[in-house]
């Protein structure tokens, strides 16, 4: 059952125009019929608890890949491939980010013809991220609980950047202050388009609404 | 009682040798006996909440000055300033960290003959802060317990050039699946020498702990 991993190691940034290696690779992906989703967050936000529970759900209606990029580990790309994923590992050796190369360069080690999703699970980090384009479709990014109602007004590119916001654990709600209306507001102030959709891969909720918003994207890029 | 926020808006990065820029820094602040604590973690991991908190514990011992870097917004030093202590907020334009030289233009807007100590509240981010020598005297990180125990496997390098590791929001262990004895051998495996305090802004535990460890430090710069 568990998949083959593939590690990718990042020597050095190649240097080049990368809104046009992001264009060029959204052609690819129009041209192979694979979606490509990028899902960004902070370091322990639950991005690869995520990804597992995204896959039981779609797993059976898609036929998925997950790209995982770590500055300096394989854990999450091991989590994936238990479950039978392909998974390639991108180790980035120090980069905070990716860029449209880095991911050009994970796909060349997938049969993309044998794939319609593919997910990036980004390096964690509210920061970076925001500022290069990766080619995906889509943008996604999760903001747990834990983090606080704040974060909008101190990563703003992030939050403008997303087509959807997870708002992760809440589960944690109970425990902590909170204020969801305000983020909504914060979040809207920067973004008057994006989705926003609560979660908790602990009690299951939004789990659904998130899968119908990415299966449905998947489906509307297919058509 | 609300203390004056001063604003530096980063244009550019100056390109220099961070690292002699780092020396100089920590000579001058000898000169001057200013100790320069670097706090960096995650974004929402705590590190305002656990600054206030110090300077609750310290402010009637030590002079103390709090230099604030964010992306893009004033809140954290706004609520520095509030309880009277000396705030400069760097706002560093989408740098996801300081250098030396961005600290020492932040720290030329305090009088540091005034000051005995100052808490520099790095960048959300576990990556790029880990990179850059600040010229602090020590480095502090914040891992919160939401983030999970797996961080150091993945972001090797912050636990590495850290003195001290507070482990933050201990009151949500009871809701989560946290390994704190897989944690310990994790961050020693990578650093021997530090320091591991647990801490919960919330329930007080460990702030004591930790300020007595900042406070002998203080003193050892001193002596």
């Amino acid at each position: 059952m568990m998949a083959e991993i593939q590690l990718i190691e990042i020597k050095e940034e190649i240097l080049s125009d990368n809104k046009k290696e992001a264009e060029n690779l959204r052609k690819l992906l129009k041209d192979r019929k694979t979606f490509l989703l990028n899902l960004m967050s902070s370091p322990g936000a639950g991005k690869t608890t995520l990804i597992l529970k995204t896959i039981e759900r779609l797993k059976d209606r898609l036929r998925i890949g997950v790209l995982e990029a770590d500055i300096d580990s394989v854990v999450d790309a091991e989590k994936v491939a238990k479950v039978g994923i392909p998974a390639v590992q991108i180790r980035t050796g120090g980069f905070c980010h990716l860029d449209a190369s880095m991911v050009m360069r994970g796909l060349d080690a997938f049969d993309l013809s044998s794939l319609d999703l593919v997910i990036i699970e980004n390096v964690g980090n509210l920061v970076c991220p925001a500022e290069f384009d990766t080619g995906a479709i889509r943008n996604a990014m999760i903001l747990s609980v834990p983090e606080g109602d704040d974060k909008p007004l101190k990563y703003p590119l992030m939050f403008s950047v997303c087509d959807v916001l997870l708002v992760n654990k809440v589960d944690y709600l109970d425990m902590s202050d909170f204020d969801m209306q305000a983020l909504y507001a914060r979040v809207r102030t920067l973004n008057p388009k994006i989705s926003i959709i609560e979660t908790s891969s602990k009690t299951g909720q939004g789990i659904d609404a998130w899968s119908e918003w990415l299966e449905r994207e998947v489906k509307a890029f297919f058509a």
